[in-house]
Protein backbone atom coordinates (compact mmCIF):
# COMPACT_ATOMS: atom_id res chain seq x y z
CA UNK A 1 0.00 0.00 0.00
CA UNK A 2 0.94 3.22 -1.05
CA UNK A 3 -0.08 6.60 1.76
CA UNK A 4 1.49 9.56 2.30
CA UNK A 5 3.28 9.11 5.35
CA UNK A 6 5.84 11.98 4.81
CA UNK A 7 5.39 15.66 3.63
CA UNK A 8 7.92 18.09 2.39
CA UNK A 9 6.32 21.50 2.27
CA UNK A 10 7.01 24.42 0.04
CA UNK A 11 6.21 28.10 0.85
CA UNK A 12 5.74 29.45 4.40
CA UNK A 13 2.72 31.69 4.66
CA UNK A 14 -0.91 31.65 6.29
CA UNK A 15 -1.63 28.55 4.13
CA UNK A 16 1.52 26.12 4.36
CA UNK A 17 1.31 27.15 7.94
CA UNK A 18 -2.41 26.42 8.67
CA UNK A 19 -1.87 23.04 6.53
CA UNK A 20 1.28 21.75 7.74
CA UNK A 21 0.67 22.16 11.52
CA UNK A 22 -2.07 20.17 11.10
CA UNK A 23 -0.46 17.75 9.22
CA UNK A 24 2.05 17.18 11.73
CA UNK A 25 0.00 15.31 13.55
CA UNK A 26 -0.83 12.67 10.94
CA UNK A 27 2.30 12.53 8.51
CA UNK A 28 5.68 13.26 9.06
CA UNK A 29 6.91 16.68 7.67
CA UNK A 30 10.35 16.08 6.34
CA UNK A 31 11.09 19.95 5.69
CA UNK A 32 9.76 23.45 4.57
CA UNK A 33 11.02 25.74 2.16
CA UNK A 34 10.24 29.18 1.02
CA UNK A 35 12.53 32.01 -0.69
CA UNK A 36 11.27 33.83 2.43
CA UNK A 37 13.95 32.36 4.39
CA UNK A 38 12.84 34.03 7.95
CA UNK A 39 9.19 32.95 7.33
CA UNK A 40 10.28 29.11 6.83
CA UNK A 41 12.80 29.35 9.02
CA UNK A 42 10.00 30.30 11.80
CA UNK A 43 7.37 27.87 10.62
CA UNK A 44 9.82 25.13 10.55
CA UNK A 45 10.95 26.02 14.95
CA UNK A 46 7.46 25.94 15.27
CA UNK A 47 6.82 22.18 14.00
CA UNK A 48 10.18 21.14 15.89
CA UNK A 49 11.62 20.08 12.72
CA UNK A 50 15.23 20.98 10.55
CA UNK A 51 14.95 24.41 8.56
CA UNK A 52 15.37 23.88 4.75
CA UNK A 53 17.44 26.68 3.37
CA UNK A 54 17.57 26.02 -0.37
CA UNK A 55 15.20 23.62 -2.46
CA UNK A 56 17.92 21.06 -3.66
CA UNK A 57 18.71 18.79 -2.10
CA UNK A 58 14.75 17.71 -1.92
CA UNK A 59 14.67 15.78 1.79
CA UNK A 60 13.05 12.17 1.93
CA UNK A 61 8.96 12.37 1.57
CA UNK A 62 6.12 10.88 0.10
CA UNK A 63 4.36 14.44 -1.23
CA UNK A 64 5.90 17.66 -1.92
CA UNK A 65 3.05 19.96 -0.78
CA UNK A 66 3.55 23.35 -2.87
CA UNK A 67 1.39 26.29 -0.79
CA UNK A 68 3.37 29.72 -2.41
CA UNK A 69 1.30 32.41 -4.66
CA UNK A 70 -0.10 31.22 -7.53
CA UNK A 71 2.69 32.62 -9.76
CA UNK A 72 5.19 30.11 -8.55
CA UNK A 73 3.60 27.11 -8.84
CA UNK A 74 3.76 26.16 -12.34
CA UNK A 75 7.89 27.37 -12.51
CA UNK A 76 8.68 25.29 -9.19
CA UNK A 77 6.20 21.82 -10.87
CA UNK A 78 9.03 22.13 -14.21
CA UNK A 79 12.12 22.39 -11.36
CA UNK A 80 10.94 19.48 -8.81
CA UNK A 81 11.53 16.00 -10.56
CA UNK A 82 9.04 14.30 -11.87
CA UNK A 83 9.17 10.86 -9.95
CA UNK A 84 7.87 12.68 -6.50
CA UNK A 85 3.95 13.71 -5.91
CA UNK A 86 3.52 17.05 -6.04
CA UNK A 87 -0.15 18.62 -5.04
CA UNK A 88 -0.15 22.77 -4.56
CA UNK A 89 -3.30 24.50 -2.85
CA UNK A 90 -4.45 26.87 -5.16
CA UNK A 91 -7.80 27.44 -6.41
CA UNK A 92 -7.24 29.46 -9.36
CA UNK A 93 -3.98 27.33 -11.12
CA UNK A 94 -5.50 24.60 -14.11
CA UNK A 95 -4.13 20.89 -13.80
CA UNK A 96 -1.56 20.55 -15.93
CA UNK A 97 -0.95 17.58 -17.92
CA UNK A 98 0.80 16.17 -15.44
CA UNK A 99 0.41 12.03 -13.54
CA UNK A 100 2.39 13.28 -10.86
CA UNK A 101 0.75 16.65 -9.69
CA UNK A 102 -2.57 17.06 -8.26
CA UNK A 103 -4.50 19.81 -6.47
CA UNK A 104 -4.91 20.05 -2.60
CA UNK A 105 -7.20 23.53 -1.95
CA UNK A 106 -8.80 23.84 1.22
CA UNK A 107 -11.43 26.89 0.39
CA UNK A 108 -10.89 28.93 3.40
CA UNK A 109 -8.89 31.99 4.04
CA UNK A 110 -6.65 31.62 6.04
CA UNK A 111 -4.72 34.56 8.48
CA UNK A 112 -1.62 34.37 10.48
CA UNK A 113 -2.43 33.98 14.22
CA UNK A 114 -6.03 33.02 13.31
CA UNK A 115 -7.18 29.52 14.58
CA UNK A 116 -8.79 27.51 11.73
CA UNK A 117 -11.23 24.77 12.49
CA UNK A 118 -9.75 22.44 9.43
CA UNK A 119 -12.38 19.82 10.00
CA UNK A 120 -15.20 22.10 8.47
CA UNK A 121 -13.32 23.32 5.45
CA UNK A 122 -13.86 21.97 2.36
CA UNK A 123 -10.72 19.91 0.62
CA UNK A 124 -10.88 19.88 -3.33
CA UNK A 125 -9.17 17.28 -4.82
CA UNK A 126 -8.01 16.97 -8.71
CA UNK A 127 -5.57 14.41 -10.54
CA UNK A 128 -5.03 13.15 -13.58
CA UNK A 129 -4.14 10.03 -11.93
CA UNK A 130 -6.85 7.59 -9.85
CA UNK A 131 -3.87 6.87 -7.17
CA UNK A 132 -2.97 10.17 -6.78
CA UNK A 133 -6.46 10.78 -5.98
CA UNK A 134 -7.14 8.50 -3.42
CA UNK A 135 -3.86 9.66 -1.97
CA UNK A 136 -5.06 13.03 -2.04
CA UNK A 137 -8.24 12.05 -0.48
CA UNK A 138 -6.65 9.80 2.10
CA UNK A 139 -4.72 13.18 3.60
CA UNK A 140 -7.34 15.47 3.15
CA UNK A 141 -9.44 13.07 5.21
CA UNK A 142 -7.35 13.21 7.92
CA UNK A 143 -7.73 16.93 8.96
CA UNK A 144 -11.52 17.75 6.97
CA UNK A 145 -14.87 15.93 6.93
CA UNK A 146 -15.08 17.39 3.73
CA UNK A 147 -13.41 16.52 1.29
CA UNK A 148 -14.36 16.59 -3.01
CA UNK A 149 -13.44 16.11 -6.01
CA UNK A 150 -13.39 19.00 -8.14
CA UNK A 151 -12.18 19.58 -11.77
CA UNK A 152 -10.10 22.74 -12.77
CA UNK A 153 -13.36 24.45 -14.33
CA UNK A 154 -14.95 23.54 -11.24
CA UNK A 155 -12.28 24.86 -9.06
CA UNK A 156 -12.31 28.05 -10.89
CA UNK A 157 -15.95 28.66 -10.55
CA UNK A 158 -16.02 28.10 -6.78
CA UNK A 159 -12.76 30.62 -6.43
CA UNK A 160 -15.01 33.12 -8.39
CA UNK A 161 -17.20 32.48 -5.99
CA UNK A 162 -15.50 32.95 -3.04
CA UNK A 163 -14.18 36.03 -4.25
CA UNK A 164 -17.11 37.40 -4.00
CA UNK A 165 -18.23 36.51 -0.92
CA UNK A 166 -15.41 36.94 0.92
CA UNK A 167 -12.82 39.00 -0.35
CA UNK A 168 -15.47 41.46 -1.80
CA UNK A 169 -17.55 41.07 1.52
CA UNK A 170 -14.79 42.23 3.41
CA UNK A 171 -13.92 45.29 0.96
CA UNK A 172 -17.68 46.72 1.33
CA UNK A 173 -17.18 46.60 4.94
CA UNK A 174 -14.07 48.45 4.67
CA UNK A 175 -16.26 51.20 3.38
CA UNK A 176 -18.53 51.20 5.47
CA UNK A 177 -16.06 51.43 7.97
CA UNK A 178 -14.75 54.12 6.13
CA UNK A 179 -17.52 56.45 6.02
CA UNK A 180 -18.23 56.05 9.58
CA UNK A 181 -14.75 57.07 10.71
CA UNK A 182 -14.47 59.91 7.84
CA UNK A 183 -17.85 61.46 10.13
CA UNK A 184 -16.63 60.48 13.43
CA UNK A 185 -18.91 58.02 14.01
CA UNK A 186 -18.64 54.71 15.72
CA UNK A 187 -17.97 51.43 13.51
CA UNK A 188 -19.18 49.00 16.38
CA UNK A 189 -22.63 50.57 15.79
CA UNK A 190 -22.92 48.80 12.35
CA UNK A 191 -21.45 45.14 13.96
CA UNK A 192 -25.00 43.71 15.19
CA UNK A 193 -26.10 44.47 11.76
CA UNK A 194 -23.41 42.59 9.91
CA UNK A 195 -23.99 39.83 11.91
CA UNK A 196 -27.64 39.37 11.41
CA UNK A 197 -27.60 40.03 7.68
CA UNK A 198 -24.85 37.03 7.89
CA UNK A 199 -27.08 34.94 9.73
CA UNK A 200 -29.82 35.59 7.52
CA UNK A 201 -27.68 34.33 4.27
CA UNK A 202 -26.92 31.41 6.30
CA UNK A 203 -30.08 30.46 7.46
CA UNK A 204 -31.82 31.32 4.55
CA UNK A 205 -32.03 32.08 0.64
CA UNK A 206 -30.49 35.79 0.19
CA UNK A 207 -32.79 35.50 -3.06
CA UNK A 208 -35.41 35.92 -0.62
CA UNK A 209 -34.06 38.07 2.34
CA UNK A 210 -32.80 41.33 -0.06
CA UNK A 211 -33.78 44.19 1.72
CA UNK A 212 -33.16 47.94 1.28
CA UNK A 213 -33.56 51.12 -1.27
CA UNK A 214 -32.52 48.97 -4.34
CA UNK A 215 -35.01 45.97 -3.28
CA UNK A 216 -37.57 48.93 -3.21
CA UNK A 217 -36.20 50.68 -6.33
CA UNK A 218 -36.39 53.43 -4.01
CA UNK A 219 -35.36 56.33 -6.39
CA UNK A 220 -35.28 59.34 -4.15
CA UNK A 221 -33.59 57.08 -1.44
CA UNK A 222 -30.36 56.10 -3.92
CA UNK A 223 -30.15 59.92 -5.34
CA UNK A 224 -29.47 61.28 -1.89
CA UNK A 225 -26.69 58.33 -1.43
CA UNK A 226 -25.19 59.17 -4.73
CA UNK A 227 -24.61 62.47 -3.71
CA UNK A 228 -22.88 61.41 -0.69
CA UNK A 229 -20.39 58.74 -2.38
CA UNK A 230 -16.59 59.51 -3.47
CA UNK A 231 -15.82 57.90 -7.37
CA UNK A 232 -15.21 54.30 -6.52
CA UNK A 233 -17.16 54.04 -4.11
CA UNK A 234 -19.90 55.09 -6.46
CA UNK A 235 -18.97 53.08 -8.64
CA UNK A 236 -19.71 49.83 -6.58
CA UNK A 237 -22.87 51.66 -4.96
CA UNK A 238 -24.31 51.92 -8.56
CA UNK A 239 -23.08 48.37 -9.87
CA UNK A 240 -24.61 47.02 -6.75
CA UNK A 241 -27.70 49.01 -7.06
CA UNK A 242 -28.25 48.31 -10.41
CA UNK A 243 -28.08 44.14 -10.25
CA UNK A 244 -30.18 44.39 -7.45
CA UNK A 245 -32.96 46.06 -8.98
CA UNK A 246 -32.38 44.03 -12.36
CA UNK A 247 -32.52 40.83 -10.47
CA UNK A 248 -36.21 41.61 -8.88
CA UNK A 249 -37.79 43.62 -12.19
CA UNK B 1 -43.60 63.60 35.19
CA UNK B 2 -44.47 63.16 31.13
CA UNK B 3 -42.71 59.75 30.00
CA UNK B 4 -44.77 57.76 27.28
CA UNK B 5 -46.62 54.64 28.64
CA UNK B 6 -49.11 54.17 25.85
CA UNK B 7 -48.60 54.17 21.78
CA UNK B 8 -50.02 53.96 18.57
CA UNK B 9 -48.49 51.71 16.05
CA UNK B 10 -49.02 52.97 12.15
CA UNK B 11 -47.48 50.72 10.42
CA UNK B 12 -47.47 46.26 10.70
CA UNK B 13 -44.46 45.28 8.45
CA UNK B 14 -41.50 43.84 9.98
CA UNK B 15 -39.81 46.98 11.92
CA UNK B 16 -43.50 47.25 13.33
CA UNK B 17 -44.06 43.88 14.17
CA UNK B 18 -40.25 43.54 16.33
CA UNK B 19 -41.00 47.22 17.98
CA UNK B 20 -44.64 46.40 19.00
CA UNK B 21 -43.73 42.84 20.62
CA UNK B 22 -40.74 44.19 22.37
CA UNK B 23 -42.46 47.48 23.51
CA UNK B 24 -45.68 45.69 24.90
CA UNK B 25 -43.71 44.64 27.70
CA UNK B 26 -43.34 48.29 28.58
CA UNK B 27 -46.06 50.07 27.50
CA UNK B 28 -49.53 50.03 26.42
CA UNK B 29 -49.94 49.35 22.87
CA UNK B 30 -53.57 51.14 22.46
CA UNK B 31 -54.06 50.35 18.57
CA UNK B 32 -51.98 48.94 15.44
CA UNK B 33 -53.48 50.37 12.15
CA UNK B 34 -52.06 49.51 8.77
CA UNK B 35 -53.15 50.47 4.72
CA UNK B 36 -52.47 46.83 5.09
CA UNK B 37 -55.42 45.58 6.95
CA UNK B 38 -55.01 42.23 7.05
CA UNK B 39 -51.46 42.76 8.73
CA UNK B 40 -52.52 44.60 11.00
CA UNK B 41 -55.06 42.12 11.96
CA UNK B 42 -52.44 39.80 12.52
CA UNK B 43 -50.25 41.77 14.43
CA UNK B 44 -52.97 43.13 16.56
CA UNK B 45 -53.91 39.46 17.37
CA UNK B 46 -50.68 38.76 18.34
CA UNK B 47 -50.34 41.39 20.99
CA UNK B 48 -53.77 40.78 22.05
CA UNK B 49 -55.44 44.30 21.35
CA UNK B 50 -57.84 45.35 19.52
CA UNK B 51 -57.83 45.81 15.75
CA UNK B 52 -57.77 49.57 14.33
CA UNK B 53 -59.35 48.89 10.70
CA UNK B 54 -59.33 52.99 9.80
CA UNK B 55 -56.53 55.72 10.85
CA UNK B 56 -58.90 58.07 12.37
CA UNK B 57 -60.31 58.45 15.14
CA UNK B 58 -56.64 58.54 16.53
CA UNK B 59 -56.48 56.01 19.35
CA UNK B 60 -55.49 57.85 23.45
CA UNK B 61 -51.74 57.39 23.39
CA UNK B 62 -48.78 59.45 24.70
CA UNK B 63 -46.78 58.62 21.20
CA UNK B 64 -47.74 58.05 17.76
CA UNK B 65 -45.36 55.74 16.11
CA UNK B 66 -45.16 55.42 12.29
CA UNK B 67 -43.33 52.09 11.06
CA UNK B 68 -44.01 52.70 7.70
CA UNK B 69 -42.52 52.88 4.68
CA UNK B 70 -40.26 55.79 4.08
CA UNK B 71 -42.51 57.66 1.11
CA UNK B 72 -45.86 57.08 3.46
CA UNK B 73 -44.16 59.31 6.46
CA UNK B 74 -44.18 62.85 5.73
CA UNK B 75 -47.96 62.27 4.57
CA UNK B 76 -49.33 60.57 7.21
CA UNK B 77 -46.94 63.40 10.13
CA UNK B 78 -48.76 66.50 7.75
CA UNK B 79 -52.34 64.28 8.58
CA UNK B 80 -52.00 63.78 12.34
CA UNK B 81 -53.10 66.26 14.97
CA UNK B 82 -49.43 68.55 15.56
CA UNK B 83 -50.67 68.09 19.70
CA UNK B 84 -49.99 64.25 19.93
CA UNK B 85 -45.75 63.26 19.92
CA UNK B 86 -44.96 61.43 16.58
CA UNK B 87 -41.42 59.45 16.23
CA UNK B 88 -40.75 57.52 12.90
CA UNK B 89 -38.20 55.00 12.89
CA UNK B 90 -37.12 55.61 9.07
CA UNK B 91 -32.98 56.05 8.58
CA UNK B 92 -33.36 58.34 5.46
CA UNK B 93 -36.08 60.37 5.78
CA UNK B 94 -34.92 64.08 7.66
CA UNK B 95 -36.22 65.31 10.21
CA UNK B 96 -39.31 67.77 9.64
CA UNK B 97 -39.12 71.26 11.65
CA UNK B 98 -41.48 70.34 13.75
CA UNK B 99 -41.37 70.13 17.70
CA UNK B 100 -43.79 67.14 18.18
CA UNK B 101 -42.16 65.11 16.05
CA UNK B 102 -38.75 62.55 16.50
CA UNK B 103 -36.93 59.91 15.11
CA UNK B 104 -36.41 56.52 16.86
CA UNK B 105 -34.35 54.28 14.17
CA UNK B 106 -33.24 50.64 15.18
CA UNK B 107 -30.33 50.11 12.80
CA UNK B 108 -30.71 46.46 12.67
CA UNK B 109 -32.73 44.63 9.17
CA UNK B 110 -35.96 43.06 10.60
CA UNK B 111 -37.07 40.01 9.14
CA UNK B 112 -40.57 37.86 9.29
CA UNK B 113 -40.44 35.26 12.40
CA UNK B 114 -36.49 35.84 12.75
CA UNK B 115 -35.84 36.78 16.42
CA UNK B 116 -34.04 39.78 17.16
CA UNK B 117 -32.31 40.40 20.20
CA UNK B 118 -33.13 43.88 20.46
CA UNK B 119 -31.09 44.91 23.30
CA UNK B 120 -27.93 44.88 20.95
CA UNK B 121 -29.47 47.01 18.46
CA UNK B 122 -28.69 50.83 18.23
CA UNK B 123 -31.23 53.13 18.88
CA UNK B 124 -30.55 56.28 16.73
CA UNK B 125 -32.77 59.60 18.47
CA UNK B 126 -33.14 63.09 16.73
CA UNK B 127 -35.61 65.59 18.22
CA UNK B 128 -36.08 69.26 17.93
CA UNK B 129 -37.08 69.55 21.28
CA UNK B 130 -34.76 68.10 24.23
CA UNK B 131 -38.39 66.97 26.29
CA UNK B 132 -39.22 64.61 23.09
CA UNK B 133 -36.01 63.35 23.12
CA UNK B 134 -35.27 62.29 26.59
CA UNK B 135 -38.78 60.93 26.34
CA UNK B 136 -37.74 58.78 23.33
CA UNK B 137 -34.36 57.74 24.86
CA UNK B 138 -36.40 56.75 27.96
CA UNK B 139 -38.66 54.41 25.57
CA UNK B 140 -35.63 53.13 23.95
CA UNK B 141 -33.74 52.54 26.79
CA UNK B 142 -36.46 50.28 28.16
CA UNK B 143 -35.67 47.69 25.33
CA UNK B 144 -31.98 48.32 24.04
CA UNK B 145 -28.96 49.07 25.85
CA UNK B 146 -27.27 51.02 22.94
CA UNK B 147 -29.21 54.50 22.56
CA UNK B 148 -27.36 57.46 20.75
CA UNK B 149 -28.08 60.92 19.87
CA UNK B 150 -27.73 61.32 15.47
CA UNK B 151 -28.65 63.86 13.50
CA UNK B 152 -30.51 63.50 10.32
CA UNK B 153 -27.28 64.09 8.69
CA UNK B 154 -24.92 61.22 10.94
CA UNK B 155 -28.20 58.82 10.25
CA UNK B 156 -28.41 59.28 6.46
CA UNK B 157 -24.17 58.50 6.73
CA UNK B 158 -24.93 55.42 9.10
CA UNK B 159 -28.06 53.92 6.69
CA UNK B 160 -25.70 54.02 3.81
CA UNK B 161 -22.92 52.36 5.45
CA UNK B 162 -25.47 50.45 6.37
CA UNK B 163 -26.55 49.58 3.03
CA UNK B 164 -23.39 48.67 1.63
CA UNK B 165 -22.54 45.85 5.07
CA UNK B 166 -26.35 44.55 4.71
CA UNK B 167 -28.18 45.37 2.11
CA UNK B 168 -24.79 44.59 -0.56
CA UNK B 169 -23.44 41.75 1.10
CA UNK B 170 -26.19 40.09 1.09
CA UNK B 171 -26.64 41.06 -3.16
CA UNK B 172 -22.92 39.21 -3.00
CA UNK B 173 -23.87 36.38 -1.47
CA UNK B 174 -26.78 36.10 -3.59
CA UNK B 175 -23.95 36.39 -6.47
CA UNK B 176 -21.97 33.56 -5.48
CA UNK B 177 -24.78 30.94 -4.81
CA UNK B 178 -25.85 31.84 -8.43
CA UNK B 179 -21.94 31.45 -9.77
CA UNK B 180 -22.25 27.66 -7.87
CA UNK B 181 -25.96 26.55 -8.61
CA UNK B 182 -25.52 27.28 -12.06
CA UNK B 183 -22.44 24.66 -12.26
CA UNK B 184 -24.04 22.61 -10.30
CA UNK B 185 -21.68 23.19 -7.08
CA UNK B 186 -22.70 22.69 -3.64
CA UNK B 187 -23.51 26.36 -1.92
CA UNK B 188 -22.59 25.15 1.00
CA UNK B 189 -19.68 24.89 0.61
CA UNK B 190 -19.33 28.59 1.16
CA UNK B 191 -20.99 28.94 4.39
CA UNK B 192 -17.56 28.07 6.01
CA UNK B 193 -15.36 31.22 4.26
CA UNK B 194 -18.61 33.17 4.60
CA UNK B 195 -18.21 32.90 8.52
CA UNK B 196 -14.69 33.33 8.98
CA UNK B 197 -14.79 36.13 6.44
CA UNK B 198 -17.20 37.60 9.10
CA UNK B 199 -15.15 36.83 12.14
CA UNK B 200 -11.98 38.25 10.67
CA UNK B 201 -14.12 41.59 10.02
CA UNK B 202 -15.25 42.09 13.36
CA UNK B 203 -12.44 40.70 15.53
CA UNK B 204 -9.43 42.87 13.07
CA UNK B 205 -9.92 45.78 11.10
CA UNK B 206 -11.25 45.24 6.87
CA UNK B 207 -8.04 47.36 5.57
CA UNK B 208 -5.95 44.86 7.27
CA UNK B 209 -7.21 41.50 6.36
CA UNK B 210 -7.69 41.99 3.22
CA UNK B 211 -6.93 39.02 0.15
CA UNK B 212 -7.58 37.68 -2.70
CA UNK B 213 -6.23 38.30 -6.18
CA UNK B 214 -7.72 42.35 -6.16
CA UNK B 215 -5.14 42.66 -3.29
CA UNK B 216 -2.36 40.95 -4.90
CA UNK B 217 -3.21 42.78 -8.09
CA UNK B 218 -2.75 39.59 -9.78
CA UNK B 219 -3.73 40.31 -13.25
CA UNK B 220 -3.93 37.04 -14.95
CA UNK B 221 -6.58 35.56 -12.22
CA UNK B 222 -8.60 38.85 -12.61
CA UNK B 223 -8.71 38.40 -16.36
CA UNK B 224 -9.97 34.85 -15.96
CA UNK B 225 -12.08 35.98 -13.76
CA UNK B 226 -13.87 38.51 -15.99
CA UNK B 227 -14.59 35.78 -18.86
CA UNK B 228 -16.88 33.74 -16.92
CA UNK B 229 -18.63 36.35 -16.00
CA UNK B 230 -22.06 37.74 -17.00
CA UNK B 231 -22.95 41.85 -17.72
CA UNK B 232 -23.77 42.87 -14.07
CA UNK B 233 -22.03 40.32 -12.26
CA UNK B 234 -18.59 41.59 -14.20
CA UNK B 235 -19.34 45.37 -13.70
CA UNK B 236 -19.30 44.81 -9.81
CA UNK B 237 -16.63 42.43 -10.32
CA UNK B 238 -14.74 45.00 -11.69
CA UNK B 239 -15.56 47.78 -9.29
CA UNK B 240 -14.68 46.61 -6.48
CA UNK B 241 -11.81 45.10 -8.06
CA UNK B 242 -10.46 48.43 -9.19
CA UNK B 243 -11.58 50.24 -5.93
CA UNK B 244 -9.41 47.13 -3.79
CA UNK B 245 -6.18 47.75 -5.92
CA UNK B 246 -6.35 51.73 -5.70
CA UNK B 247 -7.01 51.27 -1.76
CA UNK B 248 -3.36 49.07 -1.38
CA UNK B 249 -1.88 50.93 -4.17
Amino acid sequence: MSGITSIFVIGAGNVAQHLASSLAHHVKITGIYSKNGENAKLLSKQLGIKHQSSLFPIPECDLILICTNDDAILPLINELPKDIKIAYTSGSIELPNLDNVGVFYPLQTFSKDRAIDLSKVPFLIETNKDSLKSDLKNLANKISHKVLDANSEERKKIHLAAVFINNFTNHLAFISKDILQKNQLDWELLLPLLNETVSKITDGDPLNVQTGPARRNDTSIIAAHQKLLEEDQLNIYNSITKSIIKTYN
